[in-house]
């Protein structure tokens, strides 16, 4: 049993409160200052209102000026914030983690040096750590194919707990693992969190092809567009592959949970998929941006941006070659270019032999 | 341009015809016995009475007593059966086929020896076929996600053909190639033979998600079960991966169009998903075939018997471990052991680290 304080009150930091307080631990959420009506729902009826479910006993809500004494206190620090807040967490984190702490990062996602070096969001925190401190902090993440209603209704998942140390990612495994629930550990933990960060930017492909039936007036006709999804999918999956790769992640990560699984999910559906099909209509991404999605928090998008753009400047220093990653340039050229859908077919599945 | 005879007159040979048509290609449907219907349809009105859709000029449809004629005036032959028939086919092509003309498959499915040896179709095929005659053509198959009726409609489509002469596949794809209809060429014969066989069986339990919800009356719940499918999904993949690698391909063809691909568009409906759904909502297998798809067509279940058999021979053989291949394993025991659905998740992810 563990006391579990988590910062950040969204879906998924509070469906993980699901699994966690059945197994008996004490889960503390913690709201941002962008989640007081979360926390102060929480309080007064138990309910999340996002996710519209009851939380468990067990689950406790605080505002985040509560913050301090609440992480103080804890065995396992969550970071649920999303890939936007990656910054102001590390700094909250930063000044209130103490040694022999374990956090486990549920925030996905990736940012890149102006050179195009690219760092998973775990690295990002750690450099907001007194260099002492973050050697005596144990690093985790989750990752795997899990949208976070799922988990809160019990519904059968599968995930891997990645982190350096193999005893610490097995500890933090046994506090979450229940009989639907179910956990597996991993010490390729710059794979995982690449695949995780990576299979964003595909899910937001995915939209593509429901937007150009939509177009066409076809989106209820006998046949739809499954062929181009797959193809879209297929090459993503080379390219998610490839990145792991790169990173210094085990190839074989792609194949599993962390990236195939994970890319499948997210690519069922989402405010990434509804994006792409908006770009599949044929309107270019700033309108759908500023008009459609206003304000919608996009991971998918905004990893095309900080990928997509770090690959720009790799292919100018020589790091890559220009026939590389072809999907998520091609991607990054829409949402920053407002590049129209014409699909480079021609430019994919380089290699096969 | 080509004269292109197709053994076989179902949705998949039919819808072939459209892109190979408009390329100036002449292409003729041969008829089955089990085809009569459908030739008649097309000789008399065009329309392919499954597909929906009116054949293309340049595309005429014999029946089968004049596939001898058809075949002997033929440059490329086309197996378009479905992989009941593959005996049958072979019989009819050995018999017909002359030397120099080039055989391209469609059918998708494995076949095994007594011993659990397991033999890719084009091999199937071969074995019916005089050795010198076998020696003079050239074999070849399409592989890759293509929902037939999205080929007819003009709607993009990756594949692969493959073959183990680069120039005869190359040759055969210029056949085939038009702006929606993207070939790209392998001389990986058996690993995308393998890995578009294999697809098929995770197809059965990409259904077993929405049986489950069916079950529990939660089908239109805010919150359904894509962790679930997601999880299968990847543990497909990995297992399409192996037996890929298993058979003497390339482990990255599980990877692109012809493995995770081609899984991805089976795994999105038809009739393998249909069937696994029937299970999830908890009715045996064997009642499932005897009542509600009586006479259905599953290339997915046939391809669970073979394959899930052979690999109970090779493991009573040594030839792989217990714990091998835990998905296609536990859908061989439901559909021939009419297992419950309580699925394995503990044997999945083997050797992650």
């Amino acid at each position: 049993m563990a006391r579990i304080a988590v910062l950040g009150s969204g879906i998924m930091a509070t469906a993980l409160s699901f699994p966690a307080s059945e197994n008996g631990n004490e889960v503390d959420l913690i709201g941002t200052f962008l989640d007081r009506e979360i926390i102060d729902s929480i309080q007064r009826t138990g309910v999340h209102p996002v996710l519209g479910l009851t939380v468990n006993e067990g689950v406790s809500a605080y505002q985040l000026e509560e913050a301090e004494e609440v992480i103080a206190r804890a065995d396992v620090v969550m970071c649920g914030v999303n890939s936007f807040g990656v910054e102001w967490a590390g700094k909250q984190l930063a000044s209130m983690m103490r040694p022999g702490q374990k956090l486990l990062v549920v925030t996905k996602g990736m940012r890149a040096d102006e050179d195009g070096t690219l760092h998973i969001l775990p690295e990002v925190l750690r450099s907001y750590f007194d260099p002492d401190l973050a050697e005596q902090i144990s690093w985790n993440a989750i990752v795997g194919p899990s949208i976070a209603g799922e988990v809160a209704v019990h519904h059968d998942t599968c995930v891997v707990f990645c982190g350096r140390d193999k005893e610490d990612v097995d500890d933090l495994a046994d506090l979450f693992r229940t009989d639907y629930y179910h956990v597996w550990t991993s010490t390729d933990f710059v794979g995982h969190e690449t695949g995780a960060a990576t299979k964003n930017m595909y899910a937001f492909a995915a939209g593509f092809a429901q937007g150009l039936l939509r177009k066409a007036g076809k989106e209820d006709d006998q046949y739809v567009m499954y062929n181009y999804g797959a193809a879209v999918f297929a090459q993503g999956q080379k390219e998610l592959r490839s990145l792991i790769t790169m990173m210094g992640g085990k190839p074989e990560t792609g194949d599993g949970l962390g990236g195939v699984g994970d890319m499948f999910v997210t690519s069922m559906g989402g405010r990434n998929v509804k994006a792409g099909a908006f770009v599949g209509e044929g309107i270019p991404f700033s309108e759908v941006q500023d008009r459609y999605m206003k304000e919608v928090t996009l991971e998918g998008v905004a990893a095309i941006k900080v990928i997509g753009g770090a690959l720009e400047r790799q292919a100018e220093r020589g790091l890559i070659g220009p026939e590389d990653y072809p999907l998520c340039r091609f991607l990054y050229s829409v949402v920053e270019k407002d590049a129209p859908l014409e699909m480079p077919w021609d430019t994919f599945f380089q290699g096969l032999s």
